[in-house]
């Protein structure tokens, strides 16, 4: 069996290749491990940057999207009891959408799959062979037990972090950066109307607090924990609590309901180098993982992805792999740059375990400099709702 | 003996304080421990916000640092190789003056002196009494062996550092933030042309370095080194060998020559809480102490003494207390932002020992999106030139 490309993992990255691949006449195949009801229904949140919206659209997958997530037009920065409003519209004239990254993929296997795309789920056993060579084969069992091997021009390991694409890279050619942060964040979702109209980052003594909101009948809320914390063992009134003592001040009161989700997130920062290994190019979190402070890595994938896909168009029109080649100097610039982002949103809002009280009044002076400055709020309104896809 | 106001330390909080004093009908009185000569001649570098410029002039001591000092409008950030200008000017309309810290002393001593100023040179045994009185006491002896009692109405502890007015407000009061950094500059004077126009601020594998500049002819330069580096044990040139490959790229290479002064500098972060205690009111180098990558020591006193010339001139004329009550919350607000801006430079430009490759990735990508975003370049460079003194 013979492909152009051949796509590990249906995933934000895999499925948004496939849909760009296709636009540009280029065959791919697509193999994953999990069902398609898998993939649904694992309920993911979600921020899309304003790039992504337009490029979903112009794909034709944005009109749920549009219609059914919700567009922020600002965060809030709380601080000192205070909220402090950042205008990504007023100061950029750019927003971005909260809508679940398992609708976006619900939306791209539907458009894929009308479109006649080849998607394998539910495969096991999956290796990746020859990748230094012009002809990489993905070998894989599918759910009826026929094993597959299949011959590709390129292969894009698109497969997450606990994939096999990265790891098909020799240790003796790749170098993980990586990053643990000393705290995670114990998250619910609740049955609560809306507390506040926009997303809260909050800062406190108590330490850091996440308000944000699924539909207009369910909240998404998180707080910064201890790593190890166990979910279970947290009533509804003690997560209550400690939510409303990090958002307190001004009168302000998180409206509570019954909690019916709960786990704790663990916190990392993961760098994949090099993204491209012969003729296996890592894309989204395969290649890197992002701590979700900075509601980078849906957005992350998509910028990789067309990146990938626009080498790839140059390839086959020119047969020259010199954009192919630089798709990993290419990529990264952006990586870097929102793994930059996402550590300054996670460490001016997180409280240090192993900081002092210096390091929250440093913070303190920061939070007051990007609110009380036209220019300081801007360039984080810049990244937050993404910089262009163009770079 | 009696004063309105006791000034302890004839620093540049100090001298520029008894001036605003003056200047609003307010006596004081100065006891200094170093002689006149000391004060004058121990050579500091310094760069000068456009405000700090502004009050220099508005008070009459403003001339030689126009004449003598050098505007500059922008700084570069050097990484990869490459250089990349803030342009102060065009993004803020603001600039900066370097004119050394000796230099800015003189002027005021001198213009104090011929103001009729009380200045005690010289003094030992200092002593403060009663500081939670309304008539507080500094004790000193003076040159000539007489013991002084010295009673005002309030007292200011600008003596620095190392100096008394810090430890006499007790310590189950006091607070001391403090951070230690754990890497020094390695500073020196050469006997060379300027090698470029403006204070290069580079980013290199190898560590921090600073380009900045004394007289046409004379080069004052940094790197950072270990703290416990022993400056004497460095030929001139491994030091130029050092300094060339911290900024090496694009061809650009510094001009050498004869080095006729070195020191390893401590790399320091300190808060005092509070800055006041009953009527003992700490300002600059007393109260808080920042890394120079700010560049901002000397602007952060004068912006103190601002603040408190303004309360005590209140104090004077309404007999209320209200805004010298306030000083500590008022004052304290610029200290944390300047710590936050001193810590961020800091942090961004210089290699943490401790750290590791995601590190230095993560500071190109912020070094990246501060210097291709217009917003970015413009909020530092409202830190660098300085906020508004009205703060």
């Amino acid at each position: 069996m013979r492909t152009q490309v051949g796509i590990v993992g249906a995933g934000p990255a895999g499925l948004m290749l496939s849909l760009l691949l296709a636009e540009r006449g280029i065959d791919s195949v697509i193999v994953e491990a999990r069902s398609r009801t898998a993939i649904e229904q694992t309920i993911r949140a979600g921020v899309l940057e304003q790039g992504t919206v337009e490029l979903l659209k112009q794909c034709g997958v944005g009109d749920r999207a549009m219609t059914e997530g919700a567009r922020h037009d600002g965060i809030e920065l709380r601080f000192r009891g205070e909220g402090h409003r950042i205008d990504f519209a007023g100061l950029v004239g750019r927003s971005v959408w909260l809508y679940p990254q398992h609708e976006v993929l619900t939306d791209l296997i539907a458009a894929r799959l009308a479109a006649g795309a080849d998607i394998r789920f539910e495969c096991s056993d999956v290796e990746l062979r020859e990748v230094t060579s012009d002809r990489p084969v993905i070998a894989f069992t599918e759910a009826d037990g026929t094993r597959v091997e299949l011959e590709c021009d390129v292969i894009a390991g698109c497969d997450g972090s606990a994939g096999i694409s990265r790891k098909s890279i020799p240790a003796s050619v790749r170098t993980d950066h990586f990053r643990a942060y000393p705290f995670g964040w114990f998250g619910i979702l609740a049955e609560a109307p809306q507390s506040a109209p926009e997303l809260i980052y909050a800062h406190s003594e108590h330490g850091f607090a996440l308000i944000s909101t699924r539909t207009p009948t369910v909240q998404r809320m998180y707080f910064q924990c201890d790593p190890e914390e166990d979910a279970e063992a947290w009533s509804d009134d003690r997560i209550w609590e400690e939510l409303q003592k990090r958002v307190a001040g001004n009168g302000f009161r998180l409206i509570e309901g019954r909690i019916f989700q709960r786990s704790v997130l663990p916190m990392r920062s993961y760098v994949c180098e090099p993204m491209q290994y012969g003729r296996l190019f890592l894309a989204g979190d395969a290649a890197h993982t992002v701590p979700p402070t900075g509601a980078k890595g849906l957005n992350l994938a998509v910028a990789d992805v067309l990146v990938l896909a626009r080498a790839l168009e140059s390839f086959y029109s020119t047969g020259s792999t010199e954009r192919l080649e630089n798709y990993g100097a290419t990529a990264s610039r952006r990586v870097w740059r929102a793994q930059h982002f996402s550590w300054w949103m996670t460490s001016m809002l997180h409280l240090d375990p192993h900081g002092s009280p210096f390091d929250l009044r440093r913070q303190l002076g920061e939070l007051e400099s990007v609110t009380s400055s036209v220019a300081g709020s801007t360039y984080l309104a810049e990244a937050y709702t993404g910089w262009p896809l163009s770079l």
